[in-house]
């Protein structure tokens, strides 16, 4: 047995032992770990990592002395022990929990979701994934969607650096001259073992875990997804069944975590909501940690009513409309609202993929006012077919840092977000979500361009106005004013005022 | 009896007499005109035309001899007639009808409305309603909407250049230091005489509507509407009635007037369903070559299905999705579709009225590639106080020579307007309005912005493929192709492709 003496809160403490062999160790043997502090007792699975080793993973939520105990068949042995937790860093606030429409971290911290997606880059070559993580580190996304199982899809025809089962795949020509989606769907020609994992392949996942990790970023782990020629989106339940636990068993201790049970579920056309309930059963019954949880769809929505989501993850249904409907979002889910697919920022021969950077952002901010959330992607056809919607590497587009200005205008909030406030027709008026009068404000125009703007406050509060260029990212002091007042506005398209008393 | 003995086909034909001035004639006195030609009796009202004059208007439709006969109790004499009816220049093609979707004039001509909106132009000193048809002169519209009654409104504080009626106005500050709207309605002060119209005012609209026939310009007259302090919106029921015979027996002759009972309808706060139907009534009446009659909406649309509703007059009623939303109105009311306010060019503090050039001009090919119809508005606060969504004047956006060139190219449909045909998700495409496989087809992408886009059409047939960038007004040869092939696309916003059978 290995592990640390020590470790810090909201950190992996991972214990390695060597156990049985004989048969098939991912199936035929149990690891079951519990841990106790002073204030919290956690039952956690373990997992088969390969060549005899079995490892189990542990997240204290607390600082001070554990002790541990490892059962199951996986040994003869019986493994226990103690260590201690201390203090984190400060830039470590523990797990991401939903607060009404909003999200905060374990400490506190509030949490305003500024995502982007690139669906397999962590199944790159690793030059690749590092100038990934390089266009990470400029802080424009503290989220990242991506996938566990490779993908097989328009510019993604090429196999990934590694596979999650033990087997070989079927064989593509890659030829696509025709209509792609011709094209889409399991091909003959895979031979899988889907009782056997790749631990290789979870630990290129891990390793990037922790490294998004370390940037502040959050994981949002697409585990299911039917871009696929390999035949992953169509196994056995008891294989499904299999998978699910052995990703959470694997990844539940990392903080960064959030579940997202599948991209487009509903194009996964051999799965039924009994299917999603029962992974979502799995979730809830093996996370100890209770990760976010959520589901995407590509048409009709999943029912986000359903208690286990605890966030309503979404794709526009509509190609003029999408951010604009947050409000009936929250009404009719009573839930945090992500927009997870928006449409990206690109030039590709997909509608989903060809806006400008000017309408992402426009959409971003439409979310945002309204209390809800989006999501970032990029899809250039630069003749290299590499983008970052799905490989990552690097940024062309003009929307980040643009998403990075409204973070921090989010960050700004006097609360956990925004929820919006009756307003003139032709704006969407923010106010802070907190009780009680915040004395905040943040009105958006969109596509209007006023010239100028009435305002109508308390008279006996002064508030400091500002103008804000949610383009061109500037904010401009437009005084301090009480009760009925006119600002001046720079008649542009995409423009913000932001009041807040003083 | 003064009449010219000849007329050209769709042309006024006017007969003036004098007659009684005892009491008051313009309601003690009846006077009507029945005119035949071999292939029509066209029975219409004349009019008290002030100092003694009565006058009886009448257009025909047909070339030919015709004799016409005058009675009512205005004069104890009685008047009859003939003249005879030559053929008009080619420009002059008679009134516009419906014919499904859309329009086409008595001659057969294809009529493609593209409107602008001018609510008083007509009102304003004699140097701007030059300067008016200046502008209009340069072909940018086929359409203006404008009002009978003067306007109160925003930007709409100074007195028109005539009344309607005998009698003289409330005085009005001008003073809008406050919120506006809380100045709406009439105000005190007002003596009219509600039976006693003043001529000059109604000369003066008809030398404009005749100065707009010559341009080519339809004359869409709005007879009521709210913005109003003098009274003229709440007249009873018996005076309403007094106005509309007046109106329509002074413009009923004139070719290009089409009748939109209301701007606002709903904003009519005293006017009820029956109100309006009853003026419907009348106009259906009196009007004896069945102008095209429309009533326009500022919240909820009025039941565009009755019968004598020639077309829909509308008014988006989402500030996000307006254009987009042709195909369900058509559906609906199964009548053409003319969205007649869709937010006006400009940048003044309201919502309606300050959208960039490029986003109206999105509205229009959204609208035209529904097979419906938009029309131009522009208000810019130039700090003159001169904004030709009212006054007309000088255009100062980016958006007329736009809807010129859309204008181009309807023109250059196969038949009298477009109708959608399935395609792709994420764009909208229209095809020729006629029966049978028109071999056309207009492709537009709208805020997309494609790098290339693949067509599947019939291997058999040979077509012409342009690439038409609906912002910069170019149409780029593609060459000639068939069945499945791809086209190079410029990774702009706003372009169409226009693919036509050769």
């Amino acid at each position: 047995m290995q592990h640390p003496s020590t470790t810090k809160k909201y950190e992996v403490f991972e214990i390695t032992m060597t156990g049985k062999t004989t048969g098939n160790p991912f199936t035929d043997y149990t690891i079951e770990g519990v841990f106790k502090g002073k204030n919290e007792t956690i039952k956690t699975d373990g997992f088969y990592n390969g060549g005899g080793e079995y490892k189990v993973r542990f997240m204290p939520s607390f600082t001070g002395a554990y002790s541990f105990e490892i059962t199951g068949n996986f040994s003869d042995e019986s493994f226990s022990g103690s260590f201690d937790v201390t203090e984190n860093d400060k830039g470590n606030h523990g797990i991401v929990r939903t607060q009404g429409f909003h999200f905060v971290h374990d400490d506190g911290t509030p949490y305003y979701p500024v995502g982007t997606t690139a669906y397999v880059w962590n199944l790159q070559s690793e030059e690749m994934q590092q100038k990934t993580l390089d266009t990470l580190a400029k802080g424009y996304f503290n989220k990242i969607r991506f996938c566990v199982f490779p993908k097989h899809y328009l510019y993604n025809l090429h196999e990934p650096i590694s596979y999650p089962y033990e087997g070989t795949p079927c064989t593509f020509s890659g030829d696509i001259t025709g209509n792609f989606y011709q094209l889409m769907g399991v091909q003959p020609g895979n031979n899988w073992d889907f009782t056997r994992f790749n631990p290789a392949h979870f630990e290129g996942i891990e390793k990037n875990i922790e490294r998004l990790a370390t940037l502040g970023i959050e994981a949002d782990i697409i585990v299911m997804h039917p871009y696929d020629r390999w035949g992953f989106s169509e196994m056995s339940p008891e294989q499904d069944d299999l998978y699910w636990k052995y990703v959470i068993s694997r990844f539940a201790a990392y903080r960064n975590v959030w579940w997202s049970l599948a991209n487009e579920y509903d194009l996964l056309r051999k799965k039924t909501t009994e299917d999603w309930e029962r992974y979502a059963a799995i979730i809830v019954e093996k996370d100890p940690y209770n990760h976010l949880r959520s589901i995407h769809n590509c048409g009709p929505m999943y029912d986000h009513t359903h208690p286990w989501i605890t966030h309503c993850s979404i794709q526009r249904t509509d190609i003029y409309k999408c951010a604009e409907l947050v409000d009936e979002y929250r009404i009719r889910y009573q839930k945090p609202v992500i927009l997870d697919e928006i449409a990206y920022e690109g030039d590709i021969d997909q509608g989903w993929g060809n806006i400008s950077g000017q309408e992402l952002v426009r959409r971003y901010w439409e979310s945002a006012v309204r209390g809800g959330y989006a999501t970032h992607g990029e899809t250039f056809d630069r003749g290299d077919d590499i983008l970052w919607w799905s490989h990552g590497g690097e940024l062309h587009g003009e929307s980040p840092e643009r998403i990075q200005f409204l973070l921090k205008i989010l960050s700004e909030t006097p609360g956990p977000g925004l929820t919006r406030k009756p307003a003139m027709w032709d704006e969407v008026c923010a106010t802070a979500d907190v009780m009680g009068d915040s004395g905040y404000y943040l009105y958006y125009y969109g596509f209007f361009r006023p010239c100028r703007r009435l305002f109508m406050l308390d008279q006996n509060t002064k508030y400091r106005v500002e103008v804000i260029d949610t383009w061109d990212m500037t904010i401009t002091d437009a005084g301090i004013h009480s009760g009925t007042f006119r600002i001046e506005m720079p008649r542009k398209e995409y423009m913000a005022v932001r009041v807040r008393k003083i």
